[in-house]
C-alpha cells in the first residue's frame, strides 16, 4: 500500500511514529533558528516553500529587533524565487543578511536595491555543488515543506524539489513542514537521484530521455537531525497568467514559424527537441501558441511547469515533463488538483542539479526559451539588471540552459514602460549571457537568427529584424558611426555613447 | 606490426595503395579548392595545421585577384589558431572572407578589425556540433594534416586532432597532407570517439579519469572521398616560450598558496583535480611554480599540452595529460622527441569536441585557469576585445572550462602597455565570462576568491587584492561614488563614467 493510500485515510500526514513525537507549533520551531544561521529552505517559484516557520520567524525577529542590540538576521538559501510569506515578510523586518540563488520578491528587491541586503545571483544547477564544496559555509538549518512523512521516516516532496536533497544532507539539523493542502497523489512524481557526488568521484548521470526516471521516490531523511516537525494546510502562491496579448502571440507566432522551417529544412525532428520553458507570460503564451500548432508528442525538460505545459500535456502535443516544481495560477492548481491522474505519469520532477544539469542539457539537446530584460546589437543579453545597477530577479536557470543546450532563444517585447525604453540598446549595462551563447532573438517585430554570424552580421540582424520602429533608425545610426569611428570594426562602438541611452533614460524617463 | 614501424621501414608514410595513387602538388591540390568553397583545415594552437596547400592556395589567389573580376575568397573552419603559413598567407591575398572558431594571426587580426573578415568567435568545444546541426552550411572540402596513411587507408593523426574527425565526415571531398616531419611515435597516442550523435540520439560519455581512453587510434576516412593527397616534411611553427618573469612568478605564487589553503580546508583533493591551462607565458609559469611546488600525481584535462606539462610528467608532477593538441617550443619539440617513450604513454589527444566536452569539464571538476584581458571590479572578465571593439584572438575553450568546470580561475598582469593601461577596470569594454562564471581572479598583486560573495563584497575583495596601487584609490573612489549616486546599489554604477577608462586610454594613451 502507497503511503498516499494510508495518508488519505489516516487523520495525520505524519506516519512515522518518532517524528510524530517532534510535532510542535510553528513559533516554537522559528526559536530553534539561531541568530546568523545559514538556514537551507524549500521553494521554487512560488511552490512548495514553507508556508508557517518563515513568518513565526519573522515575528521573532520584528520583537527582537525593536528590543535593540545586534540585529538578528540569517543567511537564507533556497530553490529559487519563493513567496511573500518567505522572502517578503522576512526581508520586512530586515532579517535577511544573505539570500541566495534568486529571488522575485519585491520587497527582497528593494533591500538588495537599497545595500540593505547581500545577494548573490548563481546558475541554479550549480547551488548544489557549491553547497557541498565548502565554501558557502556549514549550513545550520534546512527548513522543508513535505506532502508528508512516511513510516520508516522517509519524506514525500512537496510541489517542489529544488535543492531539498541537498539541504536535508548537508544540515546539521532539519525543521519540516507537513503541508496536507499538497496533493496526496503528488507520491510517485518525484525522482530523487542518489548519485552526485564531488570530483573526482562523479559518474556519468545514466538518463538519455526525459521520460526517465533515474532515482527514488522519496527524500532520505536522517530522523536524528530533525528537531522540529510543523503541521501546515495552505496552498502555494503562485499568480495567474494574463490571457496571451497582442505582443506574446506575436512572439510565439515567430518562434512557431522558425521551429517548423527548422523542421522544414531538416534541422530539428518533428517531435522538436526537449523544450525549456522560463516563466512568465511571454513564455506561457508560446507554450499556447505550439499547443495550437500541428505539434505532437513534444517533451519538456525544464525547471518549472506553468498552465501551458499543462494544457499541452492534456491535448497530447507534450507526452512528457521533467521539471524541478511547478508554477500553476490559482486556475491551473484547480486544474491539476481535478485531473491529476492524468498528468501523474506524464510528470517527472527531479532536484534542480538534475533538472538543469549541464551535463544532461548538453546530451538531450536542450531548447532554451527565456526572457530578456535587454539584448545590445552584437547578441548580448541582460536577464538581470535595470539600468545596469539594480537586481530585478536574478539569472536563475537560463545560463545553464542557454550555455549548454543546442539552440538558445530568449524572447521580450521591442520596448517597455510605454514605449519610453527599448529592449535593443547600442550596449547592454549588463551581460548575463554572451554574444557567445545567445542564437535566437525574438521580439514582436520579429526574429534574428545569429547562428553562423559575424558580429556586424549580427547588428543588422537584430536591428532591422527585432528593434522597434521608434528605435530603428537611432540604432542604425550609433552602428554605421561606430563603424565609421576608426576604432575596431569587428565588434564597432563607441564607447563614450555606448551606454547613452540609459543614462538618457535615467535623466529624461525616455531613452 | 603498428603502421610505426611499417612507416619506418618504408619510403613513405603512405601505406595505402589507392591513396598513393592520389599524390599530388601542393599547387595541383589547391587548384581543386574552388571559390566560396567551405574549407575545413587541421589545426589547433600552431601544431597539425596543413603546411603546404594553404601557401599554394594563396599563390593561385594571388595570380587570380591581380586579373581582376570577382575576388577569390574562401571560409576557413579549423580547430583553433594554426600558423603564418595557414591563416598568415591566407589573409594577407584577401582570401578569407569569413574564419571560426579562432585565430592568433596578426595579419588576419588586422583584418578582422578593419572590417575586412568576417570572424565568429566560438566556444571551441560547440563547434563541431555546429557544422553537424548544418547551419553553418555545407562543408565542400576538408583539409587535413596527418602522420601517416595506414593500408587500410585509416589515418594516423598529426600533432593536434581539433576538429579532424568532423572535417573527414562532413567534407564532400577531402585533401590529406601526410606530413614525415611529424614523429611516426605519435601512432597510438590519440583516442578519437565516435559515440558522439546529434540529439535526440546522444548517450553519456563514459569517460570518468583524463586517463580513460574511450574511442579508437585512429581516424576513418572514406577513400572514396579524397581527392589529393599531398607530402610535406615541416614542423609546426610554435612560439618558445619565455622564462618566467617576476610578474609570472608571482601570479603562479599566488596560485599555489591557493591550492594550499584549500587543501589544507579540504576542499580540494591533494592531488587537487584535473587541471586546465591556458595557452601562454603566464599559464606557463602558473605550470613550472606547480612543478616546484609539492604536488605529485596530479592529472591535466586540458585543450593543449606546453613545455611547463612535458616537464611536470617527466618529473611526475603530473600521472597523465589529456588534450587536443601539443603547442611546444622549439625546445620542447626536441624534447618530446628526443624523450617520446616516455612520454606516449602519459598523453591522450582527443577530439576538440570531448576534450573541451561541457559534460566532462563539469563531471571531472575541472581547475580552469585562463587568461583575461581585463576584468571589472565585479568580476565579469573581458578575454577576447582590446577597448571593446578590436578582437584579440578569441574565447577558444576558456568559456567550456570557466563555466561547466569546478573553479574558474581567471590570471593576468594588473597592468598592461607599461602601466598605462589597467587590468581591473569599474567596467569591461566587453563580455566573454560573467560575474556568475568568474570564482578567482589573480594579478601579480595578489588572488581575489570571489565565491560566495555579493557584487558589492566582490568589488571590495578586487580593488584591494588584485588591482595596481597606480589605479587602486580611482577604482576605490569610483565604487563609492557609484555606491552613493542614488542608482540601485546591487552593483553600483555610473553608467555616463563605466566606461571613460577606456576612452581616456584611446584619447591619452593612458587610462
Amino acid at each position: 500500500m502507497k503511503s498516499e493510500e494510508k495518508i488519505m485515510s489516516s487523520p495525520s500526514r505524519i506516519l512515522c511514529e518518532r517524528l510524530r513525537q517532534r510535532i510542535v507549533s510553528a513559533d516554537e520551531a522559528a526559536a530553534m533558528i539561531p541568530r546568523g544561521a545559514n538556514v537551507g529552505m524549500s521553494g521554487f517559484t512560488g511552490a512548495g516553500y514553507p508556508k508557517a516557520v518563515p513568518g513565526a520567524l519573522a515575528n521573532r525577529i520584528r520583537t527582537l529587533n525593536t528590543e535593540g542590540g545586534q540585529p538578528f538576521r540569517i543567511n537564507i538559501w533556497t530553490g529559487a524565487s519563493t513567496a511573500p510569506e518567505l522572502d517578503g515578510v522576512l526581508a520586512e523586518v530586515d532579517g535577511i543578511e544573505m539570500r541566495l540563488p534568486f529571488q522575485s520578491d519585491p520587497i527582497c528587491r528593494d533591500r538588495i536595491n537599497s545595500g540593505k541586503m547581500e545577494y548573490v545571483d548563481y546558475h541554479l544547477s550549480e547551488v548544489s555543488q557549491y553547497a557541498w564544496s565548502g565554501f558557502l559555509g556549514k549550513m545550520d538549518i534546512a527548513l522543508i515543506e513535505v506532502a508528508g512523512i512516511r513510516e520508516d521516516g522517509s519524506l514525500i516532496p512537496s510541489s517542489s524539489i529544488g535543492n531539498n536533497k541537498t539541504w536535508i544532507e548537508q544540515a546539521d539539523k532539519i525543521i519540516l513542514e507537513v503541508n496536507s493542502r499538497q496533493n496526496a497523489k503528488l507520491e510517485g512524481m518525484h525522482d530523487i537521484y542518489y548519485g552526485t557526488a564531488l570530483p573526482p568521484n562523479r559518474k556519468p548521470i545514466m538518463l538519455t530521455d526525459p521520460a526517465d526516471r533515474i532515482g527514488e521516490h522519496y527524500l532520505s531523511c536522517p530522523i536524528d537531525k530533525v528537531i522540529a516537525v510543523v503541521e501546515t494546510d495552505a496552498p502555494d502562491r503562485n499568480s495567474p497568467f494574463k490571457s496571451p496579448d497582442d505582443v506574446s502571440k506575436r512572439i510565439a507566432g515567430h518562434i512557431l514559424d522558425f521551429f517548423q522551417r527548422e523542421i522544414e529544412i531538416g534541422r530539428l525532428p518533428k517531435e522538436l527537441l526537449p523544450i525549456q520553458s522560463g516563466v512568465g507570460n511571454i513564455p506561457n503564451a508560446v507554450l499556447e501558441g505550439l499547443d495550437a500548432g500541428p505539434f505532437k508528442n513534444l517533451t519538456a525538460f525544464t525547471e518549472v511547469i506553468q498552465d501551458g505545459m499543462l494544457k499541452m500535456l492534456k491535448s497530447g502535443t507534450l507526452k512528457v515533463a521533467s521539471a524541478t516544481a511547478f508554477s500553476l495560477s490559482p486556475d491551473g492548481i484547480k486544474e491539476f488538483d481535478t485531473n491529476i491522474d492524468l498528468y501523474r505519469d506524464k510528470i517527472i520532477l527531479r532536484q534542480q542539479d538534475i533538472s538543469n544539469h549541464p551535463e544532461l542539457a548538453r546530451r538531450l539537446g536542450i531548447i532554451a526559451m527565456n526572457g530578456l530584460i535587454e539584448a545590445d546589437i552584437y547578441g548580448n543579453v541582460n536577464s538581470t539588471h535595470i539600468m545596469g545597477t539594480r537586481m530585478m530577479n536574478g539569472i536563475g536557470g537560463s545560463g545553464d540552459f542557454a550555455r549548454n543546450g543546442y539552440l538558445s532563444i530568449f524572447v521580450s517585447p521591442s520596448t517597455a514602460k510605454n514605449g519610453a525604453i527599448s529592449s535593443i540598446v547600442p550596449m547592454v549595462s549588463h551581460v548575463d549571457h554572451t554574444e557567445h551563447d545567445v542564437k535566437i532573438i525574438v521580439t514582436e517585430q520579429g526574429l534574428a537568427d545569429l547562428r553562423g554570424l559575424s558580429p556586424r552580421q549580427r547588428a543588422h540582424a537584430i536591428i532591422s529584424n527585432c528593434a522597434h520602429p521608434d528605435f530603428k533608425p537611432a540604432l542604425m545610426d550609433y552602428y554605421e558611426r561606430a563603424l565609421h569611428s576608426g576604432r575596431g570594426q569587428h565588434t564597432p562602438h563607441l564607447l563614450e555613447e555606448a551606454l547613452s541611452w540609459h543614462c538618457r533614460y535615467e535623466q529624461t524617463g525616455r531613452m
